[in-house]
């Protein structure tokens, strides 16, 4: 009968294909059955004392995990006194594991022969995340004996970004609509927000904003906070919180609708902070647990407190006012930028903010994009980090592919966050750990609050993300929001097996193609420090754009292409962006022959003709990129068909149409800068690539196509 | 072994909370042993000749349903010639089924004792929705014994038009984004697309418009061609033809962008008649099966003949002439009317159309709204039906929800469909079959081509509807689609049983909510015969709208209240619109005391205090219909939650939440009608209704926040 059992297991998951919606939790039965029965042996039941939602959450997810990996269903039970060989679930530091202390968040995993395994965290949240913690160790195939594993987040707030709308688009969302149904909430809540949560707890994510930074005054109407008070009630036993993004005139907004309302949003009016005040009460009394407030304001067009005579500061710190009497913090954003045609859009955050440092409330965070322009596919770090000594920094990565690919090409971002993270700002002398990491987990300057950010890629498509493989974005996200010094290849490794497949060879080629995939996207769009290429869709490669309403809203502003050469000058001699940077950061950027080539023209405008490091000379380098990088996407798709056999076979078929897709727009980004910068350059395509086989108004026309309605 | 395997697929079954997904076509295993083996015993096997890829799908659907049904794998077999007890596909005239002729498409399905059971079909689609109605005889738990049914289409043409835009957004969907992923065709094929040929085919639907009709260019450049072509490849397995919409100055618009492009789309100029007999060869040659164009022209803004001089038949002959080498249609839309300020729209396509009768190609439908406005929750029939002899006319019913309440409130549609059909157009004497139906389906005019058309409901939610009740809405379009005659019970009884319960009661109760609620939706939204109090978004209450570009844009413009009286007066002392109809029902609905109430003020403008055939005054007979029809939205909670224990618990908590919010917006559409209206009747609400507990300013902001960002 247990055999028959597990054979109509099998035999049922092998009949359903795999549509992604289980994500990494796939908890499918393990097919070694000796290991199997191994992890069965420390797995005998589930002791779990106290009654938390969030003990709850923690129990049942560790019982349908095993489940499934097992093949068994395990008892919960609520004490484990006299019995050995299960799992007790605690709350406290757990036996002692080396040296490392149990923080808030933190969990403990330990086991010994012939007792039980025990995970412990300080808090029900630790003991969460314990478990999954333990799942993963399961579902990578590693050992559950003689653990001893201590683990704490490096940040305390780790959260998403959500930018979703009411009406359930989402501002650059490539993956359907938004799993918000605001229409139907408070009503209707969709069972797919409790996976939500279990996805995101099981990274350690803690709190997400649900709104778009470009944000609509519905959402401080009651109404609104109903809808996102039955949003936390789900939420709640994930240990996730709720925070919103506000529409900084909403005093003003939603007082126009009623007959004595506000007639100003002027952060210093006392009225307006009442207005604030009494708001934020209202919230906490529907979500004891909010979050906080995020913020855009005086940005893109956005209004602020810039508006009424007032700074960031101002603004930032009456919310924090507000936010008082509660445990919620206010997040700030710092992508601001003027219209001025003669600034250097690079420069706006630093000079706007550095000036305030200091000025701002203990409950405010600024919250700092990777890089000083926008999210592109590969930017020098933001000069605001390691500046800004006095006032807590968040960093904000964007997990969408909004300038990545949307949900086609494939980019693993963890190389991308990474290198951000790892790079050293020089604050402090060489080897004191002045990382941008070491300056937004707090170690630097000593911040008393620390928090990331990233820019969701979910939404309503059944697999989440579109792409497949994008789902490993939000892990990678996820698991370096907890711990920065994991590696990228150690993350893939553990989102392929726990995702994909476990097969050694195949993990090894999709790993391999997974760390490689920035590099190749970067080649054929924006090689050597080349930025925004790009129209208002941000998909059309349109290199030529020249007319908007802002210089900086050209793709020309960006690449400065001549008839002398290509690139920004940001030097002394140019726009001296570069002094934001330290010294020693400056000295090896400001000179065109130590600088390294992926951020050469970030900063410098270089002579077609020039050689390079590679011993060819800029045109050449430029052509070899692009072209080497459109190749590239034919080897992945190579590399992909390999793994065929050990995979889903409806993963891997989306996955090899999207790379269909992927491999005609490289080309097509490739022949779209080779003949526009060629009008520049006025130099042959080099030898051996063959030039291509339209022309530049072929591909101006492809871009005109996509923009008719 | 067997017993074991049985129980362990109910287990499953049990386990699994139904999402929606599969729609009416579940397959859950029959319960009742002695009936599911009954069921068996004539079920042994599958005998299929042939190798085309619809009888596959044939024999496949019908493999698949038999193993959920029955728990059984049936073989599939070639040929049956020594055996009996199972079922054989034929494609050929089967055995005779009393007189009933078979037609193309048409079924027939015959059983003899000791035999086979036998599906019949002159054509591989015939068999298709032999082998679906087969599945539906058995899902509904009728006998296969005896059977001899012969089955034919009453209509040669039945669509689905689908408003989807090339972002993925549709126009008037309220279920998620498009099904159709433009942006990852043609390279990655989702599989739902299959599932929504499946759907389609077990209701006979043979056709699907894929694209708006407020249509992008783009969809006639190559590389949509490639796209559109990928779905036909999935489709055409199941008797589904691929049709697009039009963007009329099309040539023009792409011409733009080439060098010596096309600077007109004049349906005259040979070039223009060139290029559509291009582009129509390039798309059969992509899609051999392609089914034709659908176009809406001088429509609200959208370009057409008329801007170069021409009349619509110009433009549907030109289309007609591109056409001609193959076996394509061209679906001209009706819905036109000019932006006169004096004029009543309701008269304007009959007035742009019935001058054209005859002059249009034998390949040209004309497709008309169901009413002579827009898709108004009651509407009387549009008087284009029956006055257009020598032109095909195809009716154009809208089965996503604009006007309904979008995907929460619950609305079965059937009824106002066959509201429509079934009414009496008096265009020949009584009794010779007169009803819009016999308009449509040809046999009153002897059309030479039949056509119908609903515009979809299904988005990319994972139950397609959004609200899983709107799935009725599909369907019975679909089934009315091939045979009109059947009853709005009979669909709603057959559906409830495939989709929810077949437990007796439980099928009582939802079968006669469903056919209440069109009625109670009309009574708190526009009962008696009101129209449109709608802005923009067609969602929130505003019958005091007033400003907007076009006069017939606002909401006094159709209920046209003041000090005296309410309604619209189409008779001969007011637009005389009902001078459109024959002189038979102008008879009755030009007098305010035959007028049927439901059309009431449709047609005249009707004293506060007149008293109506109820007894009532005017004024009571609205209050009653506004408080009695939120209140019955009540009545549908209470019958809703008597149902629970034989609804799957996800499907019940999702109705349950939208009836929820459906209560609290019928409340804010009876206030705010009540509220408005008390404004011009100075009359007070009648006992024993209590007046609402919040001011016409109050519901009007609600309003406004909805028209906030």
């Amino acid at each position: 009968m247990k055999r028959i059992l597990l054979f109509l297991l099998l035999i049922s998951q092998l009949a359903v294909a795999d549509d992604g919606y289980r994500l990494w939790l796939k908890y499918d039965l393990i097919k070694d059955m000796p290991k199997r029965e191994a992890y069965a042996r420390s797995a005998q039941f589930i002791a779990v004392t106290g009654t938390s939602p969030m003990l709850k959450s923690a129990a049942d997810e560790l019982q349908m995990g095993l489940q499934g990996l097992l093949g068994k269903s395990v008892p919960i039970i609520a004490n484990a006194t006299s019995r050995t060989g299960g799992i007790v679930l605690s709350v406290a530091n757990g036996p002692a594991a080396g040296s490392q202390i149990l923080m808030a968040d933190g969990y403990r995993l330990t086991s010994r022969r012939a007792g039980n395994l025990t995970i412990s965290g300080k808090t029900n949240a630790g003991v969460l995340y314990g478990v999954f913690a333990l799942l993963r160790q399961v579902q990578t195939g590693q050992s559950i004996d003689n653990l001893a594993v201590t683990s704490n987040p490096k940040i305390q707030y780790r959260l998403l970004n959500h930018w979703d709308n009411t009406n359930g688009t989402i501002e650059r969302g490539y993956a359907g609509e938004s799993l918000w149904k605001w229409y139907e909430l408070p009503e209707t809540v969709d069972p797919r927000y409790r996976d939500y949560a279990r996805a995101n707890a099981s990274l350690g994510i803690n709190g997400t904003v649900v709104n778009n930074v470009n944000a609509s005054a519905r959402f401080l109407t009651d109404e609104y906070i109903q809808k996102v008070a039955a949003l936390a009630n789900v939420f709640r036993a994930y240990g996730i919180r709720i925070y919103l993004s506000v529409y900084f005139p909403a005093p003003k907004t939603l007082g126009s609708l009623t007959p004595n309302g506000l007639k100003t949003a002027d952060p210093l009016d006392p009225a307006v902070r009442k207005w604030w005040a009494e708001k934020t009460k209202d919230i906490y009394k529907a979500i004891p647990d909010f979050g906080g407030f995020l913020v855009k304001a005086n940005s893109e067009g956005e209004p602020g407190p810039q508006d009424y005579g007032r700074t960031h500061a101002d603004g930032a710190n009456m919310l924090a006012e507000a936010l008082k009497p509660y445990d919620g913090i206010v997040l700030w954003r710092a992508f601001v930028y003027k219209s001025d045609p003669k600034s250097d859009r690079f420069k706006a955050a630093y000079e706007e903010f550095t000036p305030l440092d200091g000025t701002f409330d203990k409950k405010v965070i600024i919250q700092v994009k990777n890089g000083p322009i926008d999210f592109q596919p590969r930017e020098p770090y933001s000069p605001l980090f390691g500046n800004m000594p006095k006032t807590p920094l968040a960093m904000e990565f964007q997990i969408t592919q909004e300038y990545l690919g949307f949900a086609t090409h494939w980019v693993y971002e963890a190389p991308l966050f990474k290198e951000c993270l790892d790079t050293d700002t020089h604050v402090k002398d060489k080897g004191t750990g002045s990382t941008v990491a070491n300056v937004i987990d707090g170690s630097l300057h000593q911040y008393a609050m620390t928090a990331i950010a990233g820019v969701a890629n979910t939404g309503s498509d059944r697999n989440w993300t579109g792409n497949p493989m994008a789902q490993a974005n939000w892990y990678a996200y996820g698991r370096l929001a907890w711990d920065h010094t994991l590696t990228s290849e150690g993350i893939a490794r553990e989102w392929v097996n726990m995702t994909l497949t476990s097969e050694p060879k195949a993990v090894k080629t999709i790993t391999d193609l997974m760390l490689r995939s920035r590099n190749i996207y970067v080649s054929y769009n924006t090689p050597l420090g080349l930025s925004r290429p790009w129209a208002g869709v941000h998909f059309a490669p349109e290199p030529w754009q020249e007319k908007s309403p802002r210089p900086d809203w050209t793709a020309i502003y960006y690449h400065r292409a001549d008839s002398i050469g290509l690139g920004f000058d940001r030097t002394a001699t140019g726009s001296n962006a570069l002094a934001q940077y330290r010294p020693e950061v400056q000295k090896i950027w400001q000179n065109p022959d130590t600088c390294p080539l992926p951020y050469l023209l970030w900063f410098h405008h270089v002579p077609w003709t020039k050689k390079l490091a590679t011993g060819r000379t800029l045109w050449d380098e430029l052509c070899t990129h692009f072209y080497t990088g459109a190749d590239s996407v034919g080897w992945m798709q190579q590399q992909w068909a390999q793994v065929k056999p050990a995979i889903d076979p409806q993963i891997f078929a989306d996955v090899t149409g999207r790379l269909a897709t992927q491999h005609n727009e490289a080309i097509w980004w490739r022949d779209s800068w080779v003949l526009y910068l060629q009008t520049y350059s006025k130099q042959p395509i080099p030898a051996p690539f063959q030039k291509p086989d339209r022309t530049l108004e072929d591909v101006k026309r492809l871009s005109e196509i996509y923009k008719l309605r």
